[in-house]
């Protein structure tokens, strides 16, 4: 059978990279012919989840088209975020727990979305459904996807499904999902190795909101202050990198993961700094903070989209 | 529970009307308060059907933000297929077997989407998947979804997962599907005691290729010459509907559902008709013979975007 590459979106999480996997074991079991792929390297909490369940990161690629015809995706759905060449290929099968945006097909297809916190909590369902039993490793990975998107269950967007999911999960692979958890997050809190440039692009996602190209970039942390010390340094990359870009806003949202609270660093032209004002508040010097808010998903891109109307 | 309306597409079919009712009836099973509702009358096919198994034919809407601020699709996605104020409500939930197109989301959703032949087959398994039994009468009418979308298994479109979900269901149901799927088929070939101007609009749907309006609609008949007696007169019913909606192609598929081969009346602006003719050959005195399609979903619509491309 033809080849397909299966993969998640650009600037990879635990979700994009764990449920990519996850994806491919289950459609080989299935009788199709895939690869997990990333469309970046994986981060520093993916690489210690890959790490502590035996996977190497998959392979990175950017295009698509030059080596197959047809991709599944997982975690996203909209072009701007996935492989360059997303136009040049047939999309066979789509997994995800986003909005539906910009996504057109030609022919029909096979598409899973639910709202539900994590991917990897749908994964779980089709392997239910197909009768596929789950292999220790791959339970770890779907697992450490969840942990990383619910914040450890703590993140507004977890579901009753998700907390179930966790459990069920933990069993098969083995591990105190609770202990196992922090020491997950934790790993992808380490900025101080990281140049500002790096931190801003590491989990950094793009939306088209009614004609305005929005950035929206997350990092962990278990230190705010300490991570404000670089602000900024951290308003110079994202100005250096609206202006490349074409950015009208770029948003950096620093989040502690102990406590749930973020605050954010904001940038852009003047009419998108007013649409964001209007979703949350009026910023100063660039910051603002955003008590309770960590989802850029449920918290963060629903307010944007209804106040760039 | 806040109530949302469940329904299909615009110029609704079997498979529109009787997978929202099956919908809706499941959901209500799963706790949510939806009723069923139609975009247009049920036409003869969907009648006999509706009759067949004891269901008054759904409430007729054009609006629904009127009365609900939520609302679960089948069997469409597409915007212009929808309701009219489709951008003033939410939507939670889609069943389908179409493309995506113009499909765009504000929030996460439950979305699925399955490339077999029917809503109805993609229902089967939600029944199952959520262990509700199904009744005999909605049975009746997800079998006759499927019946009216395969032409009776013999479309292009149908898949093993569509003719098992009819034996299926014919057991639940009752009956004898190749008898009643006749029957039912039939029931939807009088073409005598309507205008054109009903016919060109019993099953009609349009689509954005590209930046171009092409409306696609189809009739079945049990007799190809004696619906062509009527040529003049639908292509005058066409080009006044073009003039009045601003349509660049109008294609009519005429299909013999016993021997399923169709003929196609075709006009639009000269770049239109070029494009038309790019997919499916010459078009003399705007007919054209196209034996073995009947499938609007899988063997026009994918050469016309192909070739507005």
């Amino acid at each position: 059978m033809e080849k397909e590459l299966v993969f998640g979106h650009q600037n990879p999480d635990t979700d994009a990279i764990g449920t990519a996997i996850a994806y491919s074991y289950l459609q080989n079991k299935l009788g199709y012919n895939t690869e997990a792929v990333a469309l970046g390297e994986a981060n520093d909490e993916t690489a210690f989840a890959l790490n502590k369940f035996g996977f190497e990161a998959p392979r990175v690629i950017k295009t698509a088209a030059n080596e197959v015809k047809k991709v599944m995706l997982v975690d996203h759905n909209e072009p701007q975020q996935s492989v360059a060449d997303i136009d040049q290929v047939t999309v066979t099968h789509v997994v995800d727990h986003h909005r539906i945006m910009n996504f057109d097909t030609s022919m029909p297809l096979f598409y899973l979305a639910e709202p539900v916190g994590c991917t990897s909590t749908i994964m779980l369902g089709l392997y239910k459904h197909f009768g596929v039993e789950i292999p220790q490793n791959i339970a770890g990975i779907m697992l450490s996807a969840i942990i990383s998107d619910t914040l450890l269950l703590k993140s507004p967007t977890t579901t009753e499904k998700d907390r179930e999911a966790v459990k069920e999960l933990a069993k098969i692979a083995d591990v105190d999902y609770e202990k196992y958890g922090l020491e997950e997050l934790k790993a992808g809190t380490n900025i101080a190795s990281k140049s500002e440039e790096e931190l801003i692009d590491l989990d950094a996602k793009s939306f088209d909101l009614n004609g305005k190209n929005v950035r929206v970039a997350q990092i962990n942390v278990v230190d705010l202050p300490e991570a404000l010390e670089r602000k900024d340094a951290f308003l110079k990359a994202m100005s250096d990198s609206a202006n490349s870009a074409g950015y009208d806003l770029f948003m950096l949202l620093i989040t502690n993961v102990l406590d749930s609270d973020s605050t954010a660093l904001v940038i852009g032209s003047d009419d998108a700094l007013a649409s964001f004002e209007k979703a949350f508040g009026s910023v100063k010097d660039s910051e603002i903070s955003l008590p309770g808010v960590v989802s850029r998903k449920k918290q963060v891109v629903p307010p944007l989209t209804d106040a760039f109307k």
